[in-house]
């Protein structure tokens, strides 16, 4: 039996792959899992069946046999542990590859999920627009780290790794907003991680379901 | 040879044991691990030998032999992968003690963080009051969840572990604003968290470091 994530029926991104379902989709195509995908509705996600699998009422979760998980970076983890192609067999260099995976959502991911929450629940506010640069500098400013300890390096640690799938998932969000194009370094990064196979297919089995009607 | 953290030579919050080289600490003392602090200024932080550490500039780090990792949910996470006493055996049960560790950094503090900033970074600004509420609201949302999903357990999944050492750590950050506290049932259980002897010697440790002139 292959695990069963779920997604959102019909994601708010319309598509763009920036639901959190891509990350373990790319996970799992790096792997070569199959697996199959339940969508549930923004109503059935506060429900208690769901719930009972995400206690934060998200998606992704994560089904196989008697194991249930959320939290992306947990199920990236767990495929990553699991199966081979996503984390290095030296311990070392994998200790390492799994502090870029809790860099990328402790240290990356918040102030990035803070311009989220300004752009989408506060952009009617009267103080949107004034707010708004201090908001992007906290991320210019992690960006500019990231950017150094990258380097010329074509991944953070050696092989591509879990830490790049989720650290490239991460700043994908960031392109509508001009903010990665401002590190061509990162931007660069992002693209060659974009160019991987494995994520071309998951991205494209998500906009089969998220693509507009006639898309 | 003892694994080394480091620490703020003097941490910004005085000695209230909200600094991350506390979740470390905790996570060493509960497996039974001596270790060596090195502290270091706001100004070295930022410096190159700290940066090849940590691209951040931030604390913790942790250096054991040949192997140096940054990041305290990385860290964490090693220090129980590699000691008993973290995390359970079974490797679902496992999967599932990690799945609270990514829930703790990544779906319960970044709304957190948003509330730091905003009462460290945005105190001064004209919309200061007006959009406090909201942020507090973005917590107790994710609070009232969490809570539910404790229910009357004592520990989240089971017993104690690394998932329960962090978001104790997490919802720790919330007892000054009073939020913490609405939610009794989390209280009791961040109580019970600090009550454990490990804590108290973790806490005591950067006490030691932080106390007040004369404290």
């Amino acid at each position: 039996m292959p695990p069963t994530i779920t997604a959102f029926e019909r994601s708010p991104d319309g598509g763009k792959g920036l639901a959190r379902d891509t990350r373990v989709r790319w996970a799992l195509e790096e792997v070569g899992q199959p697996y199959e995908v339940r969508l549930v509705s923004f109503k059935a996600m506060k429900e208690p069946a769901h719930l009972a699998l995400n206690p934060f009422g998200q998606i992704p979760t994560y089904e196989e046999g008697d194991l249930a998980l959320f939290e992306t970076g947990a199920i990236v983890f767990h495929i990553a542990q699991t199966r081979a192609g996503l984390l290095p067999k030296d311990a070392h260099a994998r200790a390492r590859a799994i502090a870029w995976m809790f860099a990328a959502v402790n240290s990356v991911e918040p102030p990035i999920l803070e311009l989220q929450n300004a752009l989408l629940l506060e952009r009617d506010k009267p103080w949107a627009a004034e707010r708004m640069p201090a908001v992007k500098d906290r991320i210019r400013d992690r960006l500019r780290q990231l950017s150094v300890a990258l380097g010329d390096a074509e991944w953070l640690d050696g092989a591509f790794s879990a830490g790049d799938l989720m650290m490239a998932s991460v700043l994908l969000r960031l392109r509508a907003s001009g903010l990665l194009d401002e590190f061509p370094t990162l931007a660069a990064y992002v693209a060659r991680a974009e160019a991987r196979p494995a994520y071309s297919r998951a991205f494209a089995a998500q906009w089969d379901v998220n693509k507009p009607a006639g898309g």
